[in-house]
């Protein structure tokens, strides 16, 4: 499993030195400090990193959390960055550019760091408010945001969306009129347009995307305390997936815990699906392997993909790398030894899930 | 494990010879070709035709898809079909007829290539498409329904229905009325019938097969494009189930997958409910025995059954068996080498499991 | 993992000898005898009670139903209960007081035949119910109900709600005003009140518990056949998790099953939220420790609590302390093993699920 990767979805590393309450804010998808008494260190994602990049940064295994934090704080934020990412084995990044972009390293950064290749990955939601700060009008808001997408898409590998985040995934799958666009844009913009929020707008910038024809990411399952997990199951988006289907255009849907097994029942009915297991496999630590056994329980295996979803933490990526090397491998090795499948099989399906896939779905 | 089986919900074997793009629509609960450069034989079904049809093929385990479709050609769609019904160990299949019964073998046909006994499953949708299509009056078509469930229940075993399918289970529990039957009749009726997919027929067939007093079974979980997931939670029927109870009634809950944790909290509660884990076991392949494993997790050894769920390739009957055959021991095994539960109570559930329920549910 | 336990939500043990139908109907979540020709004794927990409280009542494991009823009836109910409680382990007991509270030990009974300590946990509807029996009309409804929560939880560690049952988890986050309580209160209260199942009397309950301050259980999952499933899934009570949070009055959810995995993501984003796998574990018997195990894949080692959820039958007791202790053992060793932990954090996270955490949140 000594395979490059290909992390189809990502986020920069964060650029700054990070003190332990910045760091531990870094390594849960929650908003707010744990409680008194109480550590993200000590947590399945915690242990991992003590267990697996304390060794990194010249600690033994199982460093308690203020050695890590003081040995992290010497070698200084670019050399941790830079020894964790080149443990990684990644070697092409595709990177959504549109979350607190301002705080993290950019995809050519990224690279650069990582010593890698890296592709641009465009947030829709983030492209609806852009145009919106131009000042532009509500019945021109649709063409333009359209004309931006397209624009974006023309430098990146892909579209990914926060519908989930925004307006839960049990939206309208319609396409929207371009009269049904203006009056929602009129109806967002004024007095002052923020965090597009609009179901109107989130299902324009879906089909917007559908017409550009790239893949597609989307949010599915457990994120931050911005979504609500049952409004983000992937089985919502069904009749979407439905009116999207003769398009062709790829749909990825990302993360999908704790709704692994759904995301596999759609991945085996809609032939544009496809499911990815990331974020899941770094909050679960020492339990990944069992997430991963979920993603391949029905999931065909050209349609399964490796990302990291991290962010911030160059730790995210070096755990999510290694978790997933060990858990696919487990359960391909498990697979072996029953003989269930060949061993050349089972090679060929790790290289497809660890980079294959991706390089089919995004033309790499 | 070599107890003979019974069937207790599958669909017959095609009749014709089935090309690769025929092949690959059968292994799956697809409705369309798996995307270029994919293949269904790249899936955990089609790895384990590969490893465990193969051989009964006199080819080697994990042959290539070329090879194995080859093979299966040379031998011709006849000796296929018998090879691997008889290997399967399934003594009586319980055959649903109402579901494209023109390509495939019906329950005579199929117990004579099996060498094994056979009995009929109505289907209730089909039922009343049937009726509606002999031109009766809305007024008449609630009695003349009843009446044909009561005729065709008379040499079947049992019902099935697929309102899963057609509205989803998060239906209206209640016994809809004479007038509601026949203003519903109306409507679905005119101009023309064609798919029954009216909430209060559908509920109409419900009630009209519990008054027939025979065992009902309800499609729940994965199944086609034609259903959306997440409305086929078994879950969603608790209301029916509360207005069924007292009727005493036999409700099967097929399949389950990915639900089979809620189908055994309600068998667990339900004194007429069941669970059968078919359909899932042949899709996950290597992964069956995490499903069977969770089928077994709080279902009364008394209320789980044994069902293949195939339709169309005998392949789906053999892998189904084998699949079946294999992860139900490997949890009971495990649970006797833990003394967890004695050898002769671990044999006595595996024979309720494999037979001994369907018996005294079906009266067979 | 001989430490002693917090069980940190039970009921007491039923006073009285039981015969067969009775100890079947205890041992189960179903209110109805299980159909002709099968038993309890043949379900996960049942497997569970005659290999290990059999030896403890001076059978061989996997005792049969009859001797094991036998020897049961021979040695008197409080003997059994003696024995069985003893060998639990528990140290403290949280006992909830309002469920069929004359059929049962108290609190301070079910600590003397324990011969451990014991604490009272209130149920909000019971409250609720009893200040309604008091003939208090309408506009006084809500004050009286707060003075007696606020009352009762001076000697009681914390409150329980069933909202799960009466409304659903799905219900209204918001504080409701003085106004739509009193107005509740008069449609509830005429002509007589009874069960309390009005949506905003619930709500009051709710934030009469907050404002009281002591941590909260609420039901969540799989319960009687009073509940219904998917309603009672804990993602449905994300809003008012988040009109809480600032409070910090910790909210336990209790159970879980099957949505551990949805109470995992919920407590690593909350920090006031608390998961407990109690009642799961029971049911499961064998296969308790993957219910176990999904509990510790994403919630911190810092916010899991044990639970038996016991009710009447001391076995519950007994073979809940044991599978926990064996469940959460083995994924523990299984973690030490792949050097996944050090030994040492195994050690102080059992500590901190088996009685740390309920001491830090209780106060105990």
């Amino acid at each position: 499993m000594g395979m490059p990767l290909i992390d189809h979805h990502c986020h920069g590393v964060t650029t700054g030195e990070l003190d332990r309450e910045a760091f531990e804010l870094l390594a849960t998808e929650s908003d707010w400090p744990a409680p008194a008494g109480t550590s993200v260190f000590d947590s399945p994602f915690g242990i991992t990193v003590r267990a697996e990049c304390a060794p990194l940064l010249d600690l033994s295994r199982h460093a308690s959390a203020p050695d890590y934090l003081a040995r992290r704080a010497e070698l200084g934020a670019q050399e941790v960055t830079s020894r964790l990412l080149k443990h990684t084995g990644i070697s092409t990044y595709l990177v959504e550019t549109g979350y607190r972009a301002d705080e993290i390293l950019g995809p050519d950064q990224l690279a650069a760091a990582a010593g890698a290749r890296s592709e641009a990955v465009v947030r829709l939601e983030s492209v609806g408010e852009q145009v919106a700060a131009t000042g532009v009008t509500a019945g021109l808001y649709g063409d333009e945001v359209a004309a931006e997408v397209t624009r974006q898409l023309e430098t990146a590998v892909g579209a990914k969306s926060i519908a989930a985040y925004r307006v839960g995934l049990d939206l309208d799958p319609a396409r929207p009129t371009h009269v049904e666009v203006a009056r929602a844009a009129s109806e967002w913009l004024r007095p002052q347009a923020r965090r597009l929020d609009h179901p109107v707008l989130i299902r324009h910038l879906l089909w917007t995307a559908i017409d550009a024809g790239k893949p597609i990411q989307l949010h599915t399952g457990h994120g931050d305390s911005d979504a609500v997990l049952h409004r983000s199951n992937p089985s919502l988006l069904t009749g979407f997936l439905q009116a999207t289907r003769e398009t062709g255009v790829p749909i990825l849907l990302l993360h999908c815990y704790p709704y692994l097994r759904e995301a596999g029942c759609l991945a085996q009915i809609y032939p544009h699906v496809y499911v990815d297991n990331g974020l899941g496999v770094n909050y679960t630590g020492p339990g990944a392997t069992a997430v991963i056994r979920e993603s391949m329980e029905m999931t065909p295996f050209s349609k399964l993909l490796f990302s990291s979803d991290a962010f911030g933490l160059p730790e995210l990526y070096a755990c999510g790398a290694l978790l997933w090397r060990r858990g696919t491998a487990a359960v391909l090795n498990e697979w072996v030894a029953a003989d269930a499948i060949s061993s050349s099989d089972a090679l060929r399906y790790a290289e497809l899930i660890a980079h294959g896939n991706a390089e089919r779905v995004y033309g790499l």
